[in-house]
C-alpha cells in the first residue's frame, strides 16, 4: 500500500518556536520525518513524501511536491489513486510526518485495520487525524478543526465502514514543547536508557541539550 | 482478576481548579470513577476501589479504605495478594480512576497482555503509569516522577517479563482542563453526536456547560 507522508517545508513546527530556532525546527522536523519513513518501511509498506516544496534532504523514498494546503493536496492525491477507476486501487494511507513515536508495530495495526474497514483512522490528541487508511473512492479529508470528528462524519455520510485505531504512539503528534517529553520518555523506555542508538528525533533532542525534567504533575523537558 | 482502582477522596483533581469548583471536582471525579468501574466490569473483571477515605457514593463494587499515599497503599495491596504465598495468586491489576476514555476493549487488551507477561503497563501521557497488571511477587510501584520509566526499571531489576500496552484511551488520564476536550471528543465520536446517552463523565461535562471549542492548534473546551 502506498503511504503518503505530508510534510511542510515552509516554517515547519512553528508552535515549537519557544524552544527551538527556525533552523532547529527544520532540522528536528526532518529527523521526525526520517523516523516516520523508516517505520513505514519497516512495517512493510511504501512511503512517499507529499511535500509543500523541495525537500533539501536525502530521503529514502519518492517525493511529490504540491504547494496547496494540506486538505487540498491530500484530497487530490486520494482522488488520483482511488477516485478515477472502476477498479478501486487497493488502499491509500496518509501518515503525518511528526509522529515521532510511531513504531512499525503501531503502523502495522493501522494498515491491518485499513485492509478490513473502508476507512481506518488513528485519532490524534486534541481531535486531530494523525493517520488514516482509505479505500472508499468518495472519502475526502478536511483537516480544519476537529478533523477526527469531521472524518468520522464524512465516512458515515458516504456509508463507509470505519475502524478506529487506539494507539498512544499514533495519537502523539509533536507540536508543542510538552510533546518533546513524550519523545524522550518513549525513546528511553525503548532503548533502556542507552543514549547511543535509537531513532533520529530523540537523538537530535538529546544532542540539542534536551532532557526530561520532573516537576509537579506531568513530566516536561528542560534544555541545558 | 481483581482490579484495584485507587481513588482519592481528599481534594480530588486539584489541577482542574481553574475550571471547576471543589464540589464540581468531587462530582466529576466520581462520574469518571463510575465509568471506569463499569468498563472494568464489562471487560469481565472484578473492580475494587482502593480509596483514601470513605466514598460517599453508591458504588457497584467493594471499597477498601487505606489513607496512605498512593505508592504505599498500592504496594501493600500488591504484597497482600502476590507476595505472601508460594502459589502466586494469578494477577492483580491497578487502573486509575480518572481514565475517562477507558473502554472495555482497551481494558481487555491490558488484561490479556497481563496474562502473558509478568508485568503489563499502559503508560500515561507525560510518563505516568495509568494502568498495569502484575503477576510477579517482587514487583512494586513508585508513582513519583516518571513512573512509567521507573516501573520499567523495577520490572527489569527483578527479571520480570514486560508488555507495554499502546492505547490512547488508557494513556489519557484526565488531570488538566485540556484533557476535558479529549473526554468530549471521544464521547461525541462514540455516540455519533447523540447527547442523550453515553458515559457519565462526558454527560456530566455537557450538563455543566462544557463544549468543544476550535481555535488554533488543538481543540479545547469552553464553558457557557
Amino acid at each position: 500500500m502506498e503511504v503518503l507522508v505530508p510534510f511542510s517545508t515552509d516554517r515547519p513546527k512553528s508552535r515549537l518556536s519557544a524552544v527551538l530556532t527556525p533552523d532547529e525546527r527544520t532540522a528536528f522536523s526532518r529527523a521526525m520525518l526520517r523516523d516516520v519513513l523508516d517505520a513505514i518501511g519497516e512495517a512493510g509498506e511504501e512511503p512517499r513524501v507529499l511535500a509543500t516544496g523541495a525537500v533539501d534532504a536525502d530521503l529514502p523514498c519518492p517525493v511529490t511536491v504540491d504547494d496547496r494546503p494540506l486538505t487540498d493536496a491530500v484530497n487530490a492525491a486520494l482522488d488520483a489513486r482511488l477516485g478515477e477507476s472502476d477498479t478501486v486501487a487497493d488502499r491509500v494511507a496518509v501518515v503525518m510526518a511528526d509522529l515521532a513515536l510511531a513504531t512499525p508495530d503501531a503502523l502495522r495495526e493501522l494498515f491491518a485495520a485499513g485492509r478490513e474497514a473502508e476507512v481506518a483512522i488513528a485519532p490524534g490528541r486534541g481531535g486531530g487525524t494523525n493517520a488514516f487508511v482509505a479505500g472508499h473512492p468518495e472519502f475526502e479529508t478536511d483537516y480544519h478543526g476537529t478533523s477526527y470528528l469531521d472524518h468520522r462524519r464524512i465516512a458515515d455520510g458516504i456509508g463507509a465502514s470505519v475502524a478506529v485505531v487506539d494507539s498512544h504512539r499514533l495519537a502523539t503528534d509533536v507540536d508543542e514543547p510538552a510533546d518533546l517529553a513524550e519523545v524522550l520518555i518513549h525513546a528511553e523506555a525503548d532503548d533502556g536508557g542507552d543514549d547511543g542508538d535509537g531513532e533520529r528525533a530523540p537523538r537530535w533532542l538529546r544532542d540539542a541539550g534536551f532532557a526530561l525534567e520532573t516537576t509537579g504533575g506531568r513530566v516536561g523537558v528542560e534544555r541545558e
